[in-house]
Formats: structure tokens, C-alpha cells, sequence
């Protein structure tokens, strides 16, 4: 873009903004999966809520199938999502971890493809939620902050201190 | 905008989307609190964390002081905020509530007058947050969804179902 003399149109937040948004968000999220002990990511719950394995794998589902739609504009039923589909879950932390990892590279290599007005397209998103993308790219943002800050809780009351919210880079 | 035959140019998210996107966070926050029993909103804790009256009246502070500074470029600092110096803190959810509902007209009253080209200045936000304000105003988005999703296992552990994630409005 510094080669181009065009001035770009003024944005509330840039494409490129969003993408940073997105995975300093998902930085911090994997620095909590990590703070968990192996036995207590798998099993510990509070209040009958799943254990934050299972939250933590439904947003590797969605964020695959989500930087998915985004660009090529099919989408999976929620019902084919790997989390609920229940198919070759990962049993360890480090497997969730690999899982984890390779979407984020995935992420940042797609991102590139998506065109700005992409964000404004209406799409009928994993088979049930219509919107434009960037509303439905926000709440499954939202969705990953919410349950990761449940993570927090199940850390604080097993004594673990978790990493600092601030910190997502 | 509609009485204008200037073409807008293409945003990622439109001013009005992220206000209807904020005060959806808020809206759905305001449940949260509504469906804490009385007593539980101010004493009850998991791990050694806040209570949720206390986070949310930090998020009052924050919503209240963050939209002042969006607006006129005046920053409190953090030790200035009321849930820091401690005064005049609400001791009841209905005055919890009230002052949430201040702060909502507030908002939608001050959104108005937020120029475009606004989200993506540099602002010392609150005395020590370096950034445009579109960063710093999801900053404040998320610290609210983290803390919610907090007072969704504090809700559930003590068996009251919370309002659903998807509800905003």
C-alpha cells in the first residue's frame, strides 16, 4: 500500500487491525489452555460446565470453519463443526495446542485473500446465523473471549494465576 | 446519510454497527446482573476474585469515562475512575442498574457526535493506554465480555441459569 498513491478511504478499524484483534485474542486464549494442568483441562468443571478442553476445541471449530467462510463463502452447519460432529477430538493438551496452532497459520494466510468489502456481505453463516461477515467474525471473536474468561475462573479456583488479559501478543 | 448521493466509502464496520455492537455487549451484561440474587451480587465470589457488583461497576467507570474521552479526547486516569477512588459506589443492584442505564443514554447520545476519521487517532486513553481509539474502545468491549463470561460461572455455580450469549438486544 506505500507504493500506491490512491489515498485510501478513512476506516474505523482496518482489515489489518481486525486480523491483529482477532489473533492477539487467540494468543491469550492459548496462553490459557497452556496454564491448565493435563488432567484438570479435560475434567475440571464448575457449575456442570464442560471442562475447558471442550470449550477450547469448539473454538478451534469455529475459528477453522469461520476463516473458511470468510473467504470462500461456504460454510458448515454447526452440526458438522469437528466439536459437535465428535470426530478425532484431541485427547492431549499438546494435540489442542498443535490443532490450535496450525488454524492460526491458516488464519493469517487467508486473510490476505478476503477482499474489503467482504466485511459488509451478507452470508447465511454455519447453516443458521445471517448477517453481514464482520458481525459474524465479532461474535465468535466474543464467543472466545467469553468462554476463555470462564477459563480464568476454573484457573483462579484451582489456585493458578492466569496470564495477565492485557498481554495479547 | 441517506439525503447524501456521495458515495460512501467501503467499511469493514460501519460507526452505528459498533454502537449497535457495544451496547449489545452492554444490554446483555445489564441480564447478568439483573439474574444475580441480591446478596450474591455484591458477596458472592469463586477463587478470591471480585464479586460481580465490583466488576460491574468498574465497567460503568470504564464505559462512562471511555466514551467521554472518545468523544472530547479527555482522559481520566485510572486511579481517577470512580470504582478505583471509591466514591459514591452504588450499594444496591437497582442502583447498579440505574447508573448502568445512565451511562447507555449517554453513550447513545455521544455516539453522535464522533466524527469518522476519530476511531483511528492516537489517544493516551485514561492516562496510560497508548493507541487508536478503535483498539482502545474494543479493549473496554472485551474487558466487559471477559469479566460477564466470569458472572456466567458464578451463576451457574450457584445454579441460576444466565441469560443466552446471543441475546443482545
Amino acid at each position: 500500500m506505500t507504493n500506491n498513491i490512491i489515498q485510501e478511504p478513512q476506516q474505523v478499524i482496518l482489515p489489518e487491525e481486525l486480523l491483529l484483534h482477532w489473533q492477539g485474542h487467540r494468543q491469550l486464549t492459548r496462553r490459557v489452555i497452556e496454564a491448565f494442568p493435563e488432567h484438570e483441562l479435560f475434567h475440571y468443571s464448575i457449575g456442570g460446565m464442560r471442562p475447558f478442553s471442550e470449550m477450547a476445541i469448539e473454538l478451534i471449530s469455529l475459528a477453522a470453519a469461520g476463516i473458511q467462510g470468510m473467504v470462500t463463502g461456504s460454510w458448515r452447519a454447526t452440526g458438522e463443526l469437528d466439536h459437535h460432529a465428535g470426530q478425532s477430538l484431541p485427547g492431549t493438551k499438546a494435540e489442542i495446542l498443535r490443532q490450535w496452532d496450525l488454524v492460526t497459520q491458516e488464519i493469517n494466510h487467508s486473510w490476505l485473500q478476503i477482499p474489503l468489502e467482504r466485511f459488509q456481505e451478507l452470508d447465511m453463516a454455519f447453516g443458521q446465523y445471517e448477517g453481514p461477515i464482520i458481525r459474524i467474525m465479532l461474535y465468535w471473536v466474543d464467543n472466545e473471549n467469553h468462554h476463555r474468561g470462564q477459563g480464568y475462573v476454573y484457573l483462579r479456583s484451582l489456585g493458578i494465576e492466569p496470564p495477565p488479559f492485557w498481554d495479547r501478543y
